[in-house]
């Protein structure tokens, strides 16, 4: 089997990148280890950036998304009792869209049934071969048999723990890692949002976030130690935590009910460098992972894919190497942006087990600062929706 | 002897105090540990935000300050060997003055001489008492002879090292402390400044600033390790690493010469709450510090003295205790924001020994944000000219 693109993994990043570059004419096969069921069942994040937005329009795949997701013009940031509005429309003109990434997959795999592309699921022992030449080759195999894709070019878009960044040789590769002392139990449930935006809640019992996946689909989460397991939470006793971290208000107006979905997830900054190898690029969580506080790691693998669709084209129909040669760089630049404004609001959001009290004061002041000063609350805000791609 | 206010040290904030509370007609006494020379001897800071600069118009000392002071518009980071500018004025209209905290201290102590109002230097033994009550009284010790103030208040600006804090019951203070893992080795050379404007410059060898006094004399400085011995750093040694740290265009602009001050200070934020008991006040560095960066050390003292001077002339003319009562609480706002402030200047700018390489990297994905977004320059500009007073 031949094709121009080999793309490793089939979550929003392999599958948008497709999409694109079969609009642009370019072939592409997509290889997932999983099953589409498995696929589509992970619990991921939901809250899009406006740049996001305009690539699933461009890969046209939009139209449920702006029929069902929620539009929200800002954010509250509860602390010390009281909520306070950071207003991203009235700040900066811009918006974030609430759309679960589980519909984004969803959306992108219709359009890629009805596109008639090919995607291999279940394709186990994926390898990658000879991306430092011209004629790279990924092995694997499907039903038992094994498989030969001969292309042009490598996509790895198989997330943190897929075969693309491990395929690379360790030398070649710096990583950076940030692991935090704590995680969040997450529960969903069937139940409507106790606030039609997101809460974010830095409470001295911990950080608590109060999100949602539609009108009607209500997602929380608890700051715990790494030491808690889900099953010791049942929903009563995650509900009475909730409403210790929340405000009066937030505490009226939560809805509880049973959960439908309860997990731990721990938090971690990663980046690896570069995302080039050659013929092989890395997207997505494959070369870099956010902690999920200001909602970047979908986003973040959309803009990876922003610089690679373009930098394939560029190369196909301008028979030019300049976008791929300064892909790495290009997206690193965004990349560390994202991870410090998610590495910053984990940092003020979230209570530290070991932060001497001037640490906690720093926060406090860093809080009333953000609350009173218009600049700090635009420099929220622009991160928050996104810096540009600035290109 | 009486008075209505004691005023413990003569330092900026001390004088500073004095000089107001006398033009609104309030007798007080400034009881000062060392000699005028002594005081005057003291090399300190020198960037004067434009709220220090008010309060000193206020208190009629600044003829020489408008003469002499350098209004700086902006000023320079420096990092992967480039020089970018924030330019406060254009940003957010507003500017600072640089003139000595020496120069700032002489024209006060001038100012109080030509009032007549008691000042009385080489107290010593200094002793508070009865500072819950109505009537607080200050002991000294001048000339070998005993001596009793008797007053109505206590203003205690003596300084981190001096009495007044010292003189509260430790359990109703609070303090909050963080020591950082370096030292500026400071030197003053009469030698034009490099740059018209200060350059902060973060370089893998360390952080460097290159501050002045005047246009004749300059003040640079070099982060170093707290084992260091400014003994072991000979004029030709320091220039060597200065230039080092700094950009092509600053070396070849730099003129070197000998030093006539050098010395290696700490770096230490710290903080104790609250700023009163009963009718003693905390103000200036008796109640906080702050690290060099970012320059708030002498601003922040007179937003003390701002506070406290407007809170007695409203007891005394107003007859109410309301601004008293608020000072420590408006104080401590501001006090927070401003070490908020200098802990995030000085950790964008230093080389921390014990980072990992992500925080590293935060770092320069930090000062690459900075320069790229004009809310982040806005966020840092309101900070470095002084965030208002808020009443």
């Amino acid at each position: 089997m031949r094709t121009q693109v080999a793309i490793i993994g089939a979550g929003p990043a392999g599958l948008l990148l497709g999409q694109l570059l079969h609009k642009a004419g370019i072939d592409n096969v997509i290889l997932e280890q999983r099953s589409r069921e498995y696929v589509l069942g992970r619990i991921r994040a939901g809250v899009l950036e406006q740049g996001t937005v305009d690539m699933l329009d461009e890969a046209g795949v939009s139209a449920r998304l702006h029929q069902e997701g929620l539009i929200h013009d800002g954010a509250e940031l509860c602390f010390g009792g009281a909520r306070h509005r950071i207003n991203f429309k009235e700040l900066i003109g811009k918006t974030v869209t609430v759309y679960g990434q589980t519909e984004v997959t969803r959306d992108l795999m219709d359009a890629r049934d009805a596109s008639g592309a090919k995607i291999v699921y279940e394709a186990e022992s994926v390898s990658l071969h000879d991306f430092d030449g011209k004629s790279p080759k990924v092995r694997y195999r499907k039903n038992g048999e094994w498989q030969e894709l001969d292309c042009e070019f490598v996509a790895g878009c198989d997330g943190f723990h897929g075969v693309s960044r491990q395929s690379v040789p360790q030398n070649a590769l710096r990583t950076f890692e940030r692991v935090y002392p704590f995680g969040w139990l997450g529960i969903l449930s069937d139940t409507p949002p106790v606030s039609h935006e997101l809460i974010y809640a830095n409470h001295e019992r911990g950080f608590a976030l109060c999100s949602m996946r539609s009108a009607s689909r209500s997602r929380y989460y608890l700051q715990c130690p790494l030491t808690e397991k889900a099953e010791d939470w049942s929903d009563a006793r995650f509900w009475e935590e909730l409403k210790r971290r929340l405000d009066g208000e937030a505490v009226a107006n939560l809805v509880t009910g049973p959960s439908i979905e309860k997990s731990i997830a721990p938090l971690r900054s990663f980046v690896a460098e570069p995302l080039r190898f050659g013929r092989l690029f890395l997207a997505g969580d494959a070369a870099h992972i956010v902690p999920p506080t200001g909602a970047k790691g979908l986003n973040l693998a959309a803009s990876d894919v922003h610089y690679l669709s373009r930098a394939l084209i560029e190369f196909y129909t301008e028979k030019t190497n300049a976008g791929i040669d300064a892909y790495s760089e290009k997206c690193l630049r965004r990349i560390w942006k994202a991870e410090r404004f998610s590495w910053w609001m984990t940092s003020l959001m979230h209570r530290f087990p070991n932060t001497d009290d001037f640490g906690h004061k720093i926060q406090e002041a860093e809080l009333d600062y953000l609350v009173s000063s218009r600049a700090a609350q635009i420099v929220m805000a622009e991160n928050y929706v996104g810096l540009p791609f600035g290109d």
